[in-house]
């Protein structure tokens, strides 16, 4: 068997077609930073703006893996292309991954309608890893109508999945130690959709009364989106069709509010910002020959410059 | 009496004096990012590169502002200057802050050795405030041998504080659900100093244990740092000379080493870096009168551009 032509056009073509391997040479693409990777942006770009983009974020333990299952096996019930970005944050420092075992998600593995790619977020401060914008807009253009992406609320992680996803899924489970969760800066302000999960164990409901209440607080303008706060027992696939119900009326508010056009350009913004500072932090590195950017910092730590004047003399290198 | 002159070489002087009040106009400076700033970080870098930045940081509970009261106090009795920079991560969207009183630091209020600020971290992703760095430097100019920069564990500020510090004390305490402690990304690679405070209370020395047998699996290099894992009661003022002492060891290996250099430069690298984003984002954001790179964001999301074409069109306008 000949190997057949690997050009970013065709990649995309036979990603279109449904081909999970052309869809997994793409995500690779961006992932490796590869050399092509402008190439592929240009060709995905005639089929961007499809896919829903759902955000599932939660603290270890809460049932995330279970969770997206569950709505995979609903969506698909539901005739839907689905896409999963499961992004692992790591260390900034090491690049170990916290999260694991995939296993759940191995009964959709057969399904030609449904794509799921494991992601590293190593080398971002942050968590969520810098390709993942990227990885989003090849499964959309790929044909998803709806991508989960999933990770662990540790870190920023979740907040910076509140600002890519178009409805963002924060998952809460009974005795998880719940002052922590809610002392969580911004856990009340990231999420659409609120799900109670293991709503069979002792305290499902009053985590549900307690965050309820604590959103009931936020002062809302007229006309804004109240989260809903549904339960779940994903390992049994209870409630979750109400969550993807939720889901949708969350997508049909910001889709007539125009919040979701805001969402879509500040997600473009933060992407373009990104490939812009990576442009000018490989110039800043690189100027002179030596490292620019460390030399000016050297000066500034021996007291020989300023900060501000550091920064003018790399702008104008 | 007359209005004293408030010309950033007048308030540089006065601060390097000891006098509180310049200290604060100074921070107050760099806190509105007044119009002054750059002249006033002119003045400061004569006289940069005494002080000592410790980083103190822990989940919210595990008593921290007794902590840095407690080492103030103790630092006092060896006769150094002190600075407090109390940094209150908000919720990036809200802008609330999570900490509250700093009752018990007001024992020091009178002591004119010892210099306190509460530092929001307003409109900076992360809660950190941007200011940091340049508060620092102020206090650094105005003659302090030691700043403590104390902020809650939550979001990404403790990975912050790590890179803004000399030494990092990471504060613990039994009870507080320490797997969740542990599963943050980071905690175990962020302290040079780990300190579990409230050690009167049942579970301390478990936490001990279990922190020192984590710390131990990591592979360090030859010469390395082994941080140390010291038990505190803080409000009884109990183990804090065994933390400073510990922290002075850090310093001393992080001179001998090379470490303290390298730190330094890294910290005003991401403060270059930082300025030079901020002066960037103004410029992009006001190319061609309306918003430049809210024009490009809008042309990706509706398929007429890609990202990097568009990051192109910022970088060369």
């Amino acid at each position: 068997m000949s190997r057949r032509a690997e050009s970013p056009d065709d990649l995309v073509a036979r990603a279109r077609d449904g081909e999970a391997r052309a869809i997994g040479r793409l995500i690779s693409h961006v992932e490796d930073g590869s050399p092509l990777l402008r190439e592929v942006m240009a060709a995905l770009t005639p089929y961007a703006g499809g896919a829903h983009v759902v955000g599932l974020t939660g603290s270890p333990g809460v049932g995330k893996s279970t969770s997206t299952s569950a709505l995979v096996t609903e969506l698909r019930r539901r005739d839907l292309r689905v896409g999963v970005l499961a992004v692992d944050p790591s260390s900034p420092f090491s690049g170990g991954a916290l999260l694991g075992d995939r296993i759940r998600m191995s009964e959709h593995a057969t399904d030609p309608g449904v794509f799921i790619r494991s992601m590293a977020a190593r080398g971002h401060l942050g968590g969520v890893s810098r390709a993942t914008p990227q990885a989003l807009r090849v499964l959309d253009a790929a044909g998803c109508d709806v991508i989960i992406v999933e990770t662990v609320g540790v870190g920023q992680s979740e907040v910076e999945i509140a600002r890519l996803a178009d409805t963002t899924i924060v998952l809460l489970a009974p005795g998880m130690g719940d002052g922590i969760q809610a002392a969580k800066a911004g856990i009340l302000e990231i999420g659409d959709v609120y799900v109670v999960n293991k709503a069979d164990r002792d305290g499902a409901d009053q985590v549900r009364r307690d965050l309820r209440s604590m959103l009931s607080l936020a002062q809302r303008p007229e006309g804004a989106w109240l989260p809903p706060v549904l339960k779940t027992v994903a390992s049994e696939g209870q409630g979750t069709a109400e969550v993807v119900d939720a889901v949708d009326e969350h997508r049909v508010w910001a889709e007539e509010s125009g919040e979701l056009a805001r969402r879509r350009v500040r997600r473009a913004r933060d992407e373009i910002e990104a490939i812009a500072l990576t442009a000018l932090r490989e110039r800043w590195g690189s100027v002179g020959g030596g490292d620019r950017l460390d030399t000016l910092a050297s000066h500034v730590v021996d007291g020989t410059t300023d900060p501000y004047a550091a920064a003018d003399a790399l702008l104008t290198d």
